[in-house]
């Protein structure tokens, strides 16, 4: 056969019209560049430009005025551009951690070019890196056995509709007849059941510590809590909506409801050890509150739960069974009370007060807990240590 | 319990520092606005900027000069903007397709920060949009039975590395004790085992049309086809490292020759039909050079041979035994022809020729094969309805 004369080159710069652009048009700009000693340099290439900032959870927090009062936000650093029109900031040495960021050009807030990796939260998108070491070495893909992470759809009789978990099942999983204990893992207001494995690092986590001999191989079940939506925006039949934490039947009673099916669909599924034993919850914000509720409702189903920044009582005026006979329903878990019930919760965390109110009411009724207070507030950062600390404490 | 006074709205606002500035500085706009007439709207809230303009494949094409001459890029239209500083832009009625969009605010190349949905194609991300009907309806997810989407890891003792695979299982897999036929489904050069599942839409076209009795229940395996890679970018070890053609071991023949592990692989963890009858291998661009390779040098395999926008000939230079005595192999291949040898290009794709050489070539040597030729070039559009039309023909 005669040869095309035809480089692999020139087929990648085919491979779309927009592509072209990125290729042809692209110019070696690194950034972030994550300098040796651990300074990060961000690079924006406006010649036109009159003032790039950037913005990120890496700078010191502000004030910012909100109608709900003062809260804090990323603080924001100005960029210098230099005589070819790139504009660059190098950071502080930054401590080990997963760190996101946007520019700010000419007031307008915008992605780097130069960075394909996004992540969303709720409905911003934001640009990420990592800085390794510590913590944050379990945030990262690293050269161990990897697990299986699959989008599965469920049927949910009691809401009327499929809806779709994220599960992984660890590494070996495929290759054995071995039952594996389980571990539940939910979401807080606004994400969905992809926030744990995207934001919350847990596929890395996971990896990483059951590699490491530190977490038993378990299956971890990642749910969708806002019982009025199917699965992830833009993953159901609604196409591509905007994210919203305006969704119906949120907190309602509904979702714990609910999640008796999801065992069900788990256990005749998957290989588990199916029993209070080897069951763990556990949840950030909103999901503090559904494994609270649903650990409380159903007390003979697990006996490992995890309430990270949790919230602890219904919107007010929202009537559901769930909802009712709370003191006599956790005197019945607490009766026979699960192995562990884990509270963490930051210094900072606007939730703090309603953490020691809820505490102060288990210290009253001698119900046993133990207690993680970390630094600063309602953050992913605490929610990837909180997952990397419980994690080693299941099933043991 | 005393009730603490705390909404969900607040706690969504809280979720971390980001959402904050999301939800509370956040407008109301709706970017792309999609109009009953099909037209579709788009804003931008910029009022200090003095030029907006969006780019994108629904506007017609423009020619642009690159260093290999001269080429297709998507055109460009101007925004106009109102006594508010919003600037918007309607398009023409447009044909039902997946389309993708920038906007350019004085020169720079932004995202639309109304819209959170976004694919990247090789090095860059840019907006999506979905209009619905004809062929489009299959990219959509509808309330039809969901297959399972999976990303596993494989041993490659070849390559030295475990790799991943994204597998689709079909609706009904995890319930029945079936065994089921086997589609590998190959990307082009740039492209990972994320692409088809992402700007292919496969999910979504397999779900709708194993739903509509127009495909058969079906696994289809995603291979990743750059032998130098573990993941698609920002899932190996390498760390978010900017995606890049330039790959080592790219079409050195190194992945055909790996190929049975992988096939090994999915019969040895997934319930298929494990003959030659029941596998079929497709794959667009570089991914139509591999199944043609693979199919021919593993003659046995694959009754079903799919080669979209494929290139035919390797590269200028290249050494490996993939590439040697092709034409007595192809004779071997076609000693026992596969029940389809399906051939697909568009009329102004670059490989056109070389696609129409390698026609030749089959027709010289009376090996038999169809033929599909539709409009325009190397584009996911063509693919994506490659696919719709290829997989009806699978396995029956």
């Amino acid at each position: 056969m005669k040869k095309l004369i035809l480089s692999v080159a020139l087929m990648g710069l085919c491979s779309s019209a927009f592509s072209q652009q990125a290729l042809w048009g692209g110019s070696e700009i690194v950034s972030p560049g994550i300098n040796d000693d651990k300074t990060v340099t961000f690079r924006f290439f406006a010649p036109d430009a009159s003032k790039v900032q950037i913005t990120g959870d890496f700078l010191p927090t502000v004030n910012v005025d909100t109608p709900y009062g003062v809260t804090q936000a990323p603080g924001v650093a100005d960029l210098t551009k230099n005589e070819d029109g790139l504009w660059e900031y190098t950071s502080p040495a930054l401590s080990p951690e997963l760190y996101g960021y946007s520019f700010i050009v000419d007031g307008l807030r915008v992605n780097d070019p130069s960075n394909v990796y996004l992540i969303r939260d709720i409905s911003t998108l934001t640009n990420v890196f990592l800085i390794p070491g510590d913590y944050a070495d379990n945030y990262k893909v690293s050269d161990v056995p990897h697990g299986t992470v699959s989008k599965i759809w469920y049927p949910s009789e009691s809401l009327g509709t499929d809806r779709r978990l994220t599960v992984y099942t660890p590494a070996g999983y495929e290759n054995t007849e071995k039952k594996y204990p389980v571990l539940y893992l939910l979401h807080g207001s606004g994400g969905d059941e992809n926030a744990w494995s995207e934001l919350g690092r847990a596929t890395q986590i996971l990896d990483n510590l059951i590699a490491a001999g530190k977490a038993e191989p378990m299956i971890v079940v990642m749910t969708n809590g806002n019982a009025g939506m199917q699965a992830a925006p833009g993953e159901t039949s609604a196409g591509f909506t905007p994210p919203t934490t305006r969704l119906p039947k949120t907190m309602d009673g509904s979702f714990e409801l609910s999640f008796p099916e999801i065992v069900n669909f788990v256990d005749s599924h998957y290989r588990t050890s199916a029993d209070k034993e080897h069951r763990a919850i556990a949840g950030l914000s909103m999901g503090g509150f559904h494994s609270m509720q649903i650990s409380k409702e159903y007390p003979d189903m697990f006996d490992y739960v995890g309430l990270f920044s949790g919230v602890f009582t219904p919107r007010e005026g929202v009537k559901s069974p769930v909802y009712e006979n709370i003191d006599e329903k956790l005197a019945r878990q607490f009766a026979d009370a699960p192995k562990l019930y884990w509270i963490a919760v930051g210094d900072s965390d606007f939730l703090y007060d309603a953490n020691k109110e809820y505490r102060k009411y288990l210290d009253d009724h001698k119900y046993p807990y133990s207690y993680r207070e970390s630094k600063e507030g309602h953050i992913w950062k605490n929610w990837r240590i909180y997952l990397t600390e419980f994690l080693p404490m299941l099933f043991k």
